[in-house]
């Protein structure tokens, strides 16, 4: 075994770097020797003289552990895939960098691909990352009950889904409570004075865009009774062309809205540019409320009222979940919901 | 070399899954047979009998190839790492997305991390990459005359400066024309009649910060003469924090000033919230150009006059180059320079 590795080590270019056969060599010893010493886990098995020869020679020699060699022992790759829908959407990066902060820490190294929402394309990824021998899946694409779960789940692969739910009992996700927090909005509006609130939402086929709009739903049943009529358009993607063209269509149709809450920050930038399109004042002839608290909501015009996401919380949390799992910990297989606050800004107001 | 492998690949839980050798013994040939014809680099060699045979095989057993062998066989990982300083700094989501684009077309996948502008992060990524076996790196976090440059060169990995060019001629960068950019910006406002500019610069030991005060610098002295005042401050980053109290001073400091070209957008931002918190009124009383284009630079208040930067097209050049690097093609080692536009908005107007 030690011949024919070492044979194979240096017949081939990359692998003309130092390795631990010549670390073994110089200290005189097999190299599963050196292998053990470098494993905080397994160097109580060898002696300190051992261990600091070898340090020695490792140092002198400048040799560095090559992971291939590595994951070959070990069958850990300590790689992990991250699946986002498309990296230039703010609310995906802050989730990724979390990911990233989190599993950088115990020495992961993390893949990231963009999918923007093609089942084919994420097929194509997870197959990529699986055979890359990623260690762990962390997934913000899934669709409702999406049949690419069982791709991770056939492949063996621990998988975590974020800030989108498949829904499926097999793997364990962690979002916000989409439901919730669109229902705290309407309540907002209702407190302010409004009566004819309608939903811009996203697509119904994401437990985003479907939990968004039930609570959306209902919240005006609740405040104006089951009866009353409930307002909405719905985008194909979560983005402020879509906003834009729904919010459009909705200032058409309702002339009597005097409130808008936006399935997120996307279509809510979407409504406001529809808005002032048409010549409509926000908040004063129409109040409006985003989702997710992105990047420099702050700093549009008007200051966007939104429910804040705790997105590096959302991030965080996968990580260590999915840590747990490629540990082989017990872990809580269901969702893990975390709570997104209002932040009042100037986009919504009394009604005039 | 066959039996050791197969011996191996049974004796552990990841490798239990279908493997060449599997293929091999179904069809009836060898695997380097297989591998032949799963290679469609090699599989002119195979008669198509033989390569129909060995696909049908595959499909049967649900084989996919395994990236870490295949490695070892062609010694090509197919991954290649990115390092950017902060995933949250909208400018870097659209580069990392485009070479992940270009990249992903052709089977690779890409590794992300983040430094925060920390060569100690940046050492330690770049050793993580390596370790990995990446074929290649793209580097968004050189510093001028990083000595990492060194690290990268005598670990013999391809790799490419993107956005900051560390100015080693060892290695390609792809960057737009820093200084140009911050001239153009200068003779707009001299165009609009301002007499006194300053600068809100960024750090003076980036390619960026001191090409773009370079570039402000030379333009104000071809406008207002080699004698006059040069007025700039410094942030130790380019944030929005950072724009503010460096912004805040200038204000405090230099009453004249009637315009700023800030260093980039993330500073413009800041620039613009110090402004406000002195009821100052921008463009009114205050002209302000940013850098860089970022998202909704169009819906902040006012919409922001800015230089844009080909974000993606830097992402793309950037890929191009390495992929010629890895595959051994002769490619200009130099600076890849890509040009600017003035984006008009709200931001910079007539002085009063």
């Amino acid at each position: 075994m030690d011949r024919v590795k070492k044979t194979k080590i240096k017949a081939t270019p990359r692998m003309s770097r130092v390795t631990i056969i010549d670390v073994a060599e110089q200290a005189g010893v097999h190299w599963s020797t050196v292998s053990r010493a470098l494993n905080p886990a397994k160097r109580h098995l060898i002696s300190p003289e051992m261990i600091e020869r070898i340090s020695a020679c490792v140092k002198r020699l400048g040799y560095r552990q090559n992971a291939m060699a590595s994951a070959l022992r070990t069958q850990k790759t300590r790689t992990i895939g991250v699946i986002v829908s498309n990296l230039g959407d703010p609310i995906h990066p802050p989730i990724v960098r979390a990911i990233e902060d989190r599993l950088g820490e115990i020495g992961y190294v993390v893949f990231v691909g963009n999918t923007d929402n093609d089942s084919m394309r994420e097929a194509a990824l997870i197959d990529r990352f699986i055979s890359q021998g990623v260690d762990g899946l962390i997934v913000a694409t899934f669709k409702l009950k999406d049949p690419l779960v069982d791709k991770c789940l056939l492949a063996g692969v621990p998988t975590v889904a974020v800030f989108r739910d498949p829904e499926r009992p097999e793997i364990p996700s962690v979002r916000v409570d989409d439901a919730e927090a669109m229902a705290r909005a309407v309540r907002h509006l209702v407190e302010l004075g409004h009566r004819k609130i309608a939903h811009v939402g996203g697509p119904q086929n994401l437990s985003t865009g479907r939990n968004r709009y039930r609570g959306f739903r209902k919240a005006c049943k609740t405040a104006f009774g089951a009866d009353s009529e409930v307002i909405a358009k719905f985008g194909k993607a979560f983005t402020v062309d879509e906003g834009h063209s729904a919010c459009g269509e909705l200032l058409d149709q309702h002339r009597a809205i005097t409130a808008i809450v936006a399935g997120n920050d996307m279509l809510a930038i979407g409504c406001l540019s529809a808005i002032n399109h048409r010549g409509i004042k926000c908040p004063g002839d129409i109040s409006l409320i985003g989702m997710n608290d992105m990047l420099f909501m702050d700093a549009v015009y008007p200051p966007l009222t939104t429910m804040h996401t705790p997105s590096r919380e959302l991030g965080l949390q996968a990580a260590n979940l999915l840590i747990d799992m490629i540990d082989g910990k017990k872990i809580e297989k269901g969702r893990h919901i975390l709570a997104s606050n209002l932040i009042i800004r100037s986009s919504a107001s009394k009604p005039n």
